[in-house]
């Protein structure tokens, strides 16, 4: 396995890559590896020919400087999984690599970048959108693929990418799970074991959305209270945002759900007991189907 | 010579021309080709194996859409003086092939884009950031030619490119002038011939500040008075700003000059004798150089 920790490198080996004919997928993630991103190298390994992972943690897309210092870093441990995991290449570059001589251009998607964690998250999309497309220049892979936990930045990802005419395809993969139903994201790192323990509600209310949602229920407002008190249970828990949008646009789902709805979450867990303990922000969704679509999918 | 409209064509032949192993230069223009536009070709002619022009009138760049509804087009002109230039192939999309459904992933230049034409014509240098990076993701260049007229354009070009790790290198291209020292511009087609006689003021401006600075003036107040009374000289002239800047960073030149300095000048003419007549908003600059620098470019 290859690290690489400069731009030009990496550029001068996609040409040759290309150069052979052999197709190579990028799999763009901030390191602190687990088993979802190992999931990501599996989807990209059944589709070309060289996988490489990227890892680097990217400044410009925190809001908040206190939690970029937080953000969990391993980088051992990072290469030898990839290494397990058959990675063929790691991009590990520093800031001063992707970010140099005060650089100063953004990519910025608009309408689709502005709710849920874009309205939490104050400049987020527009620090993913921009490296993305970094990463996605410097590599240049016939593929990335991106988890679906982080629906609406894949979203934002799909939109930056057919709108900028980058000839790379975007592949979604779904998210990995904890057997309590937790989603694996590298926060949960930081999360103590009662936050831990409690942040399980958040798969529970989307089972229970689903589940109501299976059962008949269209009301988008029952539906959110049942979401809402689902996490109500874990003493810990402080919604950030509980939401309908439709898949695509991303827009409010409509008062009465007709087509297919993106339930989207993010909620604080305090870890400790006191009010001003440190929280970790977490993440997950699901996409309520209605029962036509369900069979078709399904079948 | 080719001419094509649509992005996928356009990649598929730059996809050729790679694996063929040959050179393209681009060079982005908005139609209404005059002499300056084919002397970019023929700086592009030199360098490459294949010029390809793109003549994409960009609306995202217009602030104004008065000023994009009186732009000059000229098609059939564009491709017989292409042809006789030997271009070898002309790109013509539309706004929907460039800007395909609703696309809203912009482009954004920081500092760069701030002063000067972008303080007046607010989002036109996203726009311009935004159609560049386009139009180098689809035609994928070795190298592209834009002309230094536009030298505040080709400072946040080149920013982007280098910030976005685009693999192409950004030429500048001499002013190029009438023979009575206004520089070639679409937009002096829509001059009155009363403004395109005094339009010359421009440049009479740029050249007493060239002297004044040569024969040893370094006070910036002191040369930008002189260039306003040149520009004072023409009746149907209004400043919109008459600046000394860096030509680097575009920061304000300090107020008494050192290195180079960037003498740029924006002034609309009126056209015709009416106070609310329609106008046309010039551009214009040169980069005046200390003795010592003189000498070693000129030498």
């Amino acid at each position: 396995m290859r690290v690489l920790t400069t731009v030009a490198e990496l550029q001068a080996l996609a040409d040759a890559e290309h150069a052979a004919g052999r197709r190579v997928a990028l799999v763009p993630t901030m390191g602190a590896l687990h088993a979802g991103h190992l999931s990501l190298v599996e989807v990209a390994r059944a589709r070309v020919d060289r996988v490489w992972v990227s890892t680097f943690v990217n400044p410009t897309q925190f809001d908040d400087p206190a939690d970029l210092a937080r953000y969990p870093r391993t980088p051992e441990r990072d290469l030898r999984a990839c290494r397990e995991a058959g990675v063929d290449l790691v991009f590990a570059p520093s800031a001063a690599e992707l970010y140099p001589d005060a650089a100063d251009t953004w990519v910025e998607v608009g309408a689709l970048a502005r709710p849920l964690c874009g309205r939490t998250r104050p400049g987020h999309f527009r620090g993913v959108a921009t490296v993305v497309a970094k990463l996605l220049l410097a590599a240049r892979p016939r593929l990335a693929v991106f988890g679906e936990k982080d629906f609406q930045q894949l979203a934002v990802i799909r939109r930056m990418v057919r709108d900028l005419l980058l000839d790379v395809e975007i592949v979604g993969a779904p998210i990995v799970r904890e057997p309590d139903g937790l989603a694996l994201s590298s926060r949960n790192q930081n999360l103590c074991p009662e936050s831990r323990a409690q942040a399980v509600v958040l798969c529970r209310a989307l089972d229970r959305a689903e589940a109501e949602h299976r059962a008949g229920e269209t009301d988008a407002g029952r539906l959110l209270a049942g979401v809402r008190q689902e996490i109500a249970k874990a003493s810990r828990a402080e919604i950030d945002y509980a939401e309908l949008r439709d898949p695509v646009a991303l827009e409010p789902s409509p008062p009465r759900l007709r087509g297919p709805a993106l339930l989207a979450l993010a909620v604080f867990f305090r870890c400790g007991a006191a009010p001003d303990a440190p929280r970790v922000r977490l993440i997950d969704n699901r996409v309520l189907r209605p029962r036509r679509e369900r069979a078709r999918r399904e079948g």
